[in-house]
C-alpha cells in the first residue's frame, strides 16, 4: 500500500515516469465542493518543467478529471485525475536497468522488484509522480482554503544562497499569496541568485540541494492528535513522499537542540480576549496538536542525483564495475520545482485530519 | 486512531501519566517467537527515570505480559503488556488544568478535548507513554535481531556538547552493542560533559535540548517502498510519536541541502562479488528503499518544557494572564532518557515493513 | 491485524480463554462522554455464563477500566478495559493441542501457528473473547444511545423453536427495552421452549444452532457508504467476529432471492412532511446507506461444536486416527448467550461510521 | 474511504455509471506477475451486458491498463485499469434526482450528499461499478491461480428455479472450469429454465432475485485469522460491495441453525498421511481459518429494483407523493450477470490475505 495515504481522505497515486498515464484517486471528499480547474492548472504549472532553472522536458500536465465531479462540484464519489505522459524519451534510459544511477532508487528497486521494475526514468520512483501528488493536493488546498486554512511555501535556500525565513508569528495571507506569483521567494534578489546558482550547476554538469519552508495559517487550535497521528507525524509521512527529501523539522527544529527551555518555550498571554503565543519556537505544534500560531516546517532536499558527470556504478547483470554518464534532461536543483509539492503533501496530511 | 501504528504489526498504546495503568497491545506478531523478559527489562531500564541526569521519579516499569505469550513464546494472539503507574503525585498538577504549561500540549489539548482531558502530568501526552512504546519496541527488536537486524542509538549532543557521529559505513554490531551498556555515547568523555551540562541546567532551573543518532544494520536491500510507505516516511511517523522530537533527518539530511550532486551521490562498486556503496550520504535509503548500507538518522529534541523558573501563562477559565511555576520532578534534558525510545520507534516502523 | 476493528473508533481486542487477562483498547472516543459502569456491568451480565441454559463456568466479567476515563467520563485518551480469567480448568484441555476438536479452530490454528497457539480452551479463538467485544460494544452503545441510536437483539430461533420476528416497520424503543430484561425473546412462551430445547440437547450430550435477529433504530438517513464501507459490509465484518456465526442477512435477506422486484421494493410516501417507507424489505439499507427505516439483520449460529459425545479426530503428532471426547463445560446453544455479542458487534460498526 | 479495500493488496475503485471513465487502482501487487489481457477480457465478458437474459446496454468494457504493467508483467507500481462509459443515455435518468427509485440508493444518497450526488444511472452506486471490481478481481484471480487457488461460482437459483449445489467435498478444478464456459450452472436444464424465468419477468415488467454459490479450492490450511480478519469477515465485507447482495452464508450457513452439533461437526481422519475432513458443513472455514476443504459460500441477491411497472415514490424537492415509472434498460435478474462479480469480490479478500 505504498502509494496510498490517509484515513478519511484517501489518496491513491499511480503511474510511472514513462508509462502511459499518471494520476490519482481521491476517495472520501465531501460532496458539493467546487473544484476550480483553472486554479488547479495554475497550481500545477508551478511545478511544471520548462521554467527558468529547470529541466527542458515539456509536459502539459493537464489534469483530466474523469470521475467524482459533476457540474464542477464533487459528487461524493471518488475523484480520479488522469495526466498524460506525452514527452518521454525512453531510449535515454535503456542502460539504466542494468547500471544503476548513484543517488537514485534504481539499485534497491531492482533488488526489491527482482528486475521487473519499470526502470525508464525511475518508473514509479520518479519525481514525475509529484504531478498527481500536486493534483490531489491542489484540489484539497481548495477545500482547505474554503475552511480558512492557507498553505504556502517558499525556497529557503539553494545551496548556500538563502532567502529570508518566514516570520514565525507575523506570516500572513498576504505573505503566502505573493509567493504564488513568480519565483517563490520572499527576497527576489536572493531568488535571482538562486537561479544563477542553479544555472552555474547545470553548466558544471552538477546539481545542488536546497531547503523549502512551508507555512500553514489559520488551523483550528487542537487539530492533530497524540503519538502517531500528530501533525508532525502525518505531515512528515506525506512530505517524505517527495523524492529527494532527506529531512524535516518543525518550528526551531534542529536548532531547538541547542536551546534552553527558558528560551524555547513559547509564553502565553491573553490578547483581545484570546489565548495568544508571544513567540513560536514550536512552529505551531505542541504534543502533535496545533496551537493556533502559524504551523511552520522546513524540508531538506538533496541535490538532484542525475548529473552530467561520469560516475562510478556497476553492471548488475555482470556484477562488474562500470562508469556511467547519465543522459537525459534534469533539473540542477529539484527544490526549484518542489515548492508546490511540499504544499500539496502538507494538504494531504491536513485535509485528512481536518475534513 | 491516534495511538495506533502499523499495517501488519499493529501497536495500540494506552494510558495516561497518572492513570492506573499504561500499556500496549501488539497484534500480528508471528507465533513461536521467544520473548526474553530479562532482556526486555534491561531495555526498559535504559529509559527508566532515576538515572544520572534524569528525574528522581521512580517507576519500576516492570512489564507485565497478560496475553499473547505461552511458555515464553508468542502464540499468535495479540500480546498485551501492562505497566503500573506507581509513583504519581497528582497534587503537583492540580493547577495545570487551568493554567497551561508553556511548551507542553496542555493548551491545545484543553481545546481539543473541551476540558475533559486528563491534565495530570500531561495525561496521554506525557513522556511516560514512551514506556509502553519501549515495551512494544523492545519486543520487536528481539524479533528483528533474530532476523539479523540490529538497531542502536546514541546521544549525539546535549546542547552544544557533541559526541562523535556514527561512521556512515563502518558502524557495526560491536559499535551498537557497546552503546547498550552504560551511558549511550561513543566518547565517554563527551558523555561526562553532557551529564555535567544536564546538571548545570537543573541547577539553573532550566533545561536543554539534544540530538539522538540511530543506526540500523543489516536490513535487506529493497526494504520499504515508494511514496508514502518508504523507510523515511514510516520511521519519521513513528519517531515523532516521542514527545519533544521536532526534527528528523536521514543520512546527510539538512547538510545535503548544501552539497552538490557530485559530492552527495554514493558511488557503487563490486566488492567480493557484491554491490557495495563507497560512501553513505544517503543514510542507507534511496527512494524509500534500503540500500544495504547502514540506515542512519538523527532526531532533534527540544529542551524539556517543564522548567523550574516562573513563566508567562494564562488562566483558561478566567481568560487572564498568570505567572506559572511548574512544580514536580523533571528531566533537565529529555534526550538523556530518549535513546531507547528512538530505537523502539524505529523498531515499530521496521518490524511493520519487514515481518 | 486480525483482532483490530475500525477506522475512526478503533478497537483492539486481546487475550486467550485461559490466559491471565482479556481486554480491549478503544481508541478515538470523543472526550467528555460519560461511561456508566453499572449499565456496562448489566450489559456484560447478559452474556455471562451461569444463566439458564448455559455453561456453569463462572466468570465475574468485572470490567476494569485502567485508562481513558477520568471522573467517569472519557478524556480523549485510549480507553483500556481489563477482565480477569478467574475460573479456568486448563487441565481439561491438555489433549486438545494434539487432537483437534471437530468444529473448532484447533486444527487450522495448529497449522497456522505451527503448534505455538494457545490451545487451552481455544485460546484467542474462544467465545470467551466476546467478553471484551461486549465491553467495547457496551461502551459504544452508551455513546450511540446518547445520539438517539438504539440497538437491540433477540433470539429468533433455537433449533426449530422460533420466536416472533421483529416487525420491520413498527419495532420501537419499547420493543428493544423489554428485551434487555430477562430472556431475550419477544414471545416468552417460545423462550421457555428454547430453554427446554437447550436442556434437552445438554441431556443428550449434543448441541443445537440458532438465529439472532438485531434491530437498530433512529440511524440518520444516509449513514454508511457505497461499495466496501456500506452498512452491510461493516456490520457483517464485525458480526463474523463472533465465533459460530456462519451467515448474515439484512432485511428480507435470503428470502429476497425468491421475491419479485414489485414485491421487494419499498415504496415511498410523504407522511407528516417526511419521506417515509411503506414497507421495509430492505432492512433499512439501500446502497449501503441507511434509509431511516429500522435496520434489521439476522445472524445464523451453528451448534456449539463442543459436545459430550465421542467424535472422530486425529493425533496431529502421530498422524493417526483418534476418537475424542471433549470434556469441560459447554453451552448447548451458543446463540443463547450471544444476543449482546451481536448488539456489541453492530455497535462497533455503527460507532465507527457515526461518531 | 468507502470504495477502498484491503490491507496489503489495496484496491481503490472509482467512477459513476454515466461518468466519463470508471476504473480501479490496485496497489501492492508483487512484481513480475504476468497479466493475461485476453484472459481478463474473457473474464469481464462474463459480466458484460448484452447476453441472454440481460440488459441490452452495450459496453465493450475493454480494460485499459495505463500503469503498473511493463511488457505484460507487473512492475511493482500501482496498476490502474480504465474503462470507458460509452453507451450512456443520461436523459433516461433526469427525473431521478428528484424522484427516488424504490429499492435503489437514490433517496439515502440524496440525503447523504445533500443533492450533489451523481444521480445519473445511480452514479457510483450503480452495478456498472462491478466492471472495475471485476477488472481488479480478474487480475488477482490470475495471481491466485498461479499459486494454485481457484475460484468459481455458479447461479444457484433464479427465483424458485434451482441449480444443483456444489458438492461440499468433491467440487474440483473441472467443476469450476466448466462453469466459465457458457451459462454458469451445473445443470444446463435448470439454466435454461432460469433464462426463461428471467425473460418471463422482463415480459411482465418485473424482476426476480437469485442466489450465487461460490467455491474456492486449494487454499492453504490456516489462511485467515481470528475475530475481525477471518475469511468470513473479509469475504463478506467484499461481497456486500456488489449491489443487490442482501445475505451471505458459509457452508451450512443458515441451515446450521437447525442442526445439532453431532450433525454439523466435520470429523477428521488421516487419509494418505494427511488430515482430512469427512464432511464439510463448515464450508472450509473454522475460526476464520481455512481448513483445507473447499471454501463454500452463497450470496443472496434481491430482485433488480428497476422495474417497468409504475411505483410509488415522492418528489424530494416538493415533498409530495409521485408515481414513478423507471425508464432505461435493466436486467430482470441482477444475479445473472453477477457470477464473476462474486468471484472477483472473493479474489479481493483472498489475495489480500494470501499474497
Amino acid at each position: 500500500m505504498s502509494s496510498v495515504f490517509g484515513n478519511k481522505i484517501h489518496v491513491s497515486i499511480f503511474g510511472q515516469s514513462h508509462g502511459e498515464k499518471i494520476g490519482c484517486v481521491v476517495d472520501g471528499l465531501p460532496a458539493g465542493e467546487a473544484v476550480d480547474l483553472e486554479e488547479l492548472r495554475c497550481f500545477l504549472s508551478r511545478r511544471a518543467p520548462g521554467q527558468r532553472g529547470t529541466t527542458p522536458r515539456r509536459e502539459t500536465d493537464e489534469p483530466h478529471i474523469v470521475s467524482g465531479l459533476l457540474n464542477g462540484k464533487t459528487c461524493g464519489a471518488p475523484l480520479c485525475v488522469l495526466m498524460d505522459n506525452a514527452d518521454t524519451h525512453s531510449g535515454d534510459y535503456d542502460e539504466l536497468r542494468d547500471v544503476p544511477r548513484p543517488g537514485h532508487a534504481d539499485y534497491p528497486a531492482a533488488v526489491k522488484y527482482r528486475g521487473f521494475q519499470d526502470a525508464r526514468g525511475g518508473g514509479h520512483f520518479s519525481a514525475r509522480l509529484t504531478a498527481p501528488l500536486c493534483a490531489a493536493g491542489g484540489i484539497l488546498m481548495q477545500l482547505l482554503a474554503r475552511r480558512g486554512v492557507l498553505i504556502g511555501a517558499h525556497l529557503l535556500s539553494v545551496g548556500d544562497v538563502r532567502d529570508e525565513a518566514f516570520d514565525p508569528l507575523l506570516t500572513d495571507d498576504d505573505t503566502l499569496d505573493k509567493l504564488k506569483e513568480g519565483f517563490p521567494v520572499l527576497s527576489s534578489d536572493q531568488g535571482e541568485k538562486m537561479l544563477e546558482k542553479a544555472e552555474e550547476m547545470r553548466a558544471l554538469g552538477d546539481s545542488v540541494g536546497g531547503l523549502i519552508e512551508c507555512a500553514v495559517l489559520h488551523l483550528p487550535v487542537g487539530l492533530g492528535g497524540p503519538m502517531f497521528d500528530g501533525l508532525e507525524n502525518r505531515i512528515s509521512q506525506a512530505v517524505f513522499a517527495i523524492p529527494a527529501v532527506k529531512g524535516i523539522e518543525f518550528g526551531e527544529g534542529f536548532s531547538a537542540s541547542h536551546l534552553r527551555g527558558s528560551q524555547n518555550n513559547d509564553p502565553y498571554r491573553v490578547r483581545d480576549g484570546q489565548v495568544t503565543l508571544l513567540s513560536n519556537h514550536a512552529g505551531g505544534i505542541l504534543g502533535g496538536l496545533s496551537t493556533g500560531a502559524p504551523l511552520l516546517f522546513r524540508a531538506a532536499f538533496k541535490p538532484t542525483p542525475s548529473i552530467a558527470q561520469p560516475q562510478l556504478s556497476v553492471s548488475l547483470s555482470r556484477m562488474e564495475d562500470r562508469e556511467l554518464t547519465v543522459r537525459g534532461r534534469h533539473d540542477p536543483c529539484v527544490a526549484l520545482r518542489a515548492v508546490p509539492c511540499v504544499e500539496a503533501a502538507a494538504a494531504l496530511a491536513l485535509a485528512d485530519l481536518l475534513l
